[in-house]
């Protein structure tokens, strides 16, 4: 188990971002799939994102990244948020978490963060918690370190991390050595990584030190790593707004995945703990189905099955289709199966082609 | 041609009744399909119905035949009509031709009538007039008359008339001898039935003189006949309703195709003459594509076909799916496929039994 104090430096930051576009009509621009409450649980992704985290820290730890078009929303379901950091426009994830790093390491320079998606469902805290522990204490190293997830099948749908040898960390457990992170692979790879046992599934879930990372960015992204201390250097003054509005948008728009955790790797510098707990990123409406998600319980089947949700409480009859998803909303409908869960995608960009943009 | 003359004693009888179940959620028990605009000519079933048969007879010698339920909304649609007869019970056809008939035969002893459902589709005018004349002619004769409609393909979701021997009558055209009603076949009979040529469909169109029909009655349904003629004497008078309402109840439940057409074929007492125009009686979904229904044209389709109707304004998008048939309304929405449409009835029969009237 990990022990309080093992905890005491560590930040969590939540980028808050992604339009979870196969979700549509449920996940839209305006409401993006991690401000829904997608599991019927009572709780948004988010606020499940930080119920996970707020179980091992204080809020006052715990920042999210996001544009400015969410930041109402995040403090109306966030009401203990006090770390809110509203992008100008986004930038994908290295900005974001990198500028989280620089603001948190001016205030707190032995801090370790730890990046989490806001839309991802974890099940099994305790084994999360005991993940966190042991990534923190390897991070402490001065190793990049991530979380993990032990495979339950031979997914196509997630990038993969293939471990290399064993570290000897107090309090890191059976960490090891990153030897690559691979693409989302076809079946008959990803069935041989799962069979191999060398192969875990990338939640994006980094931990760091802050100078680590900061002196990562420098050497690897010197551009973006100016950019970024300049902004955390003005943030608790008066020009904080004016310097992040000069300087944001020439920011190099790019993945931590691309900007840090390949290239790190390559060179020695990052670690994987297991996390040996249930996740998904819900990317699509068959994962939302795997996770529990239920139909509206007033739906009629009739040599039918699969996934049917009227989010304005009408009832639904299907007749002679199985594995079909239908989800109606007040605006929009989409009717399609579990195998063409990926393509829905495709939908919305259709529609913005269409200039439709009241519905994406 | 028909001539207007060979019409003057011409009536029509539109029994307007049934649910049309497998077209729910567009068709409902308040809402039936023949009150529907269901192909988007602006024209609701009905009214097509009274437009055909308007352009051939006044409007004081259309009478339609319906429910309680119905009758206001039939009043508005049909704004001309002077003859309606509003049922206190629905008691299937035969009691609703026979009312009409008997009522009918009491004001013009010397009246032919004939029967069209409110709820099919016809198309060539030309074609219409010419069977009706012909059958006129042939009813005439004292023989109780039915249009045959030629068949466009070996439909399995008629009824079929099998022709006996050629008539002559003056006027009748190609009238033949009725040898048998069939059911509705399965595939391998129905293309025998197109291939041989003696074979046309039962388009419940039939032609009589009312005093050959009310002969028929009182020798095959006697109960019937004594209850119909004393309504229709009492018709005029003060004491419609109570005549009404105390007789109706206790009528034999029986379709004219039971209690008159069957029977009096088998004694040699029917005729059909061929109708050579596009019918569809407009059964379910797929017919409903055939006579020609549009999808809403804001529908996406991805790898997708079919027909979808969002009768609330809003976009559909189906993704993966072809021949798929997808209809929403305000308060429903029914997923399905061509192949399925025949089955959407029992959609209607679940909701029934789950007790959810407001829908069916």
């Amino acid at each position: 188990m990990t022990s309080p104090e093992s905890l005491d430096s560590f930040h969590a930051v939540i980028p808050a971002g992604g339009a979870g576009t196969r979700l549509w009509p449920l996940s839209r621009a305006a409401r993006p799939k991690f401000l829904l409450d997608l599991d019927g649980s009572g709780r948004s992704l988010l606020q499940q994102t930080w119920d996970r985290l707020n179980d091992l820290i204080p809020a006052e730890r715990i920042h999210v990244v996001t544009g400015a078009a969410h930041a109402d929303a995040i403090r109306e379901q966030l009401p203990e948020l006090t770390g809110l950091l509203v992008e100008p426009s986004p930038r994908d994830s290295m900005p974001a978490i990198g500028l989280a790093a620089a603001v948190i390491g001016s205030i707190d320079p032995d801090a370790i963060i730890g990046s989490f998606a806001a839309d991802h469902i974890i099940d099994d805290q305790v084994a999360f918690a005991d993940a966190i522990g042991q990534a923190v204490a390897v991070a402490r190293t001065g190793l990049v370190t991530t979380i993990g997830i032990t495979p339950t099948g031979p997914s196509t749908a997630f990038g993969y991390i293939e471990s290399g040898d064993q570290l000897t960390v107090e309090g890191g457990g059976s960490a090891r050595a990153i030897a690559a992170f691979v693409e989302k692979p076809d079946a008959a790879t990803a069935a041989a990584y799962v069979a191999g046992g060398h192969h875990s599934w990338n939640g994006g879930m980094f931990v760091t030190r802050t100078d680590v990372l900061l002196g990562h960015l420098a050497r690897l992204q010197p551009a973006l790593h100016t950019g970024l201390t300049t902004i955390a250097a003005a943030w608790t003054g008066e020009k904080r707004q004016a310097v992040l509005e000069a300087t944001w948008p020439a920011l190099t728009k790019i993945a931590i995945d691309h900007a840090i955790a390949e290239p790190v790797s390559l060179e020695g510098g990052m670690a994987v703990v297991p996390g040996a707990f249930t996740w998904d990123d819900v990317g699509d409406y068959a994962a939302l189905q795997d996770v529990g998600a239920a139909s509206s319980p007033e739906t009629v089947w009739i040599d039918a099955s699969g996934l049917a949700i009227a989010e304005d409480g009408t009832t639904i009859a299907v007749v002679g289709l199985h594995d079909v998803v239908v989800v109606r909303t007040p605006d929009a409908l989409l009717v399609t199966t579990r195998d063409h869960a990926q393509r829905v995608k495709e939908v919305v960009a259709e529609l913005k082609e269409r200039g439709r943009t009241d519905l994406v």
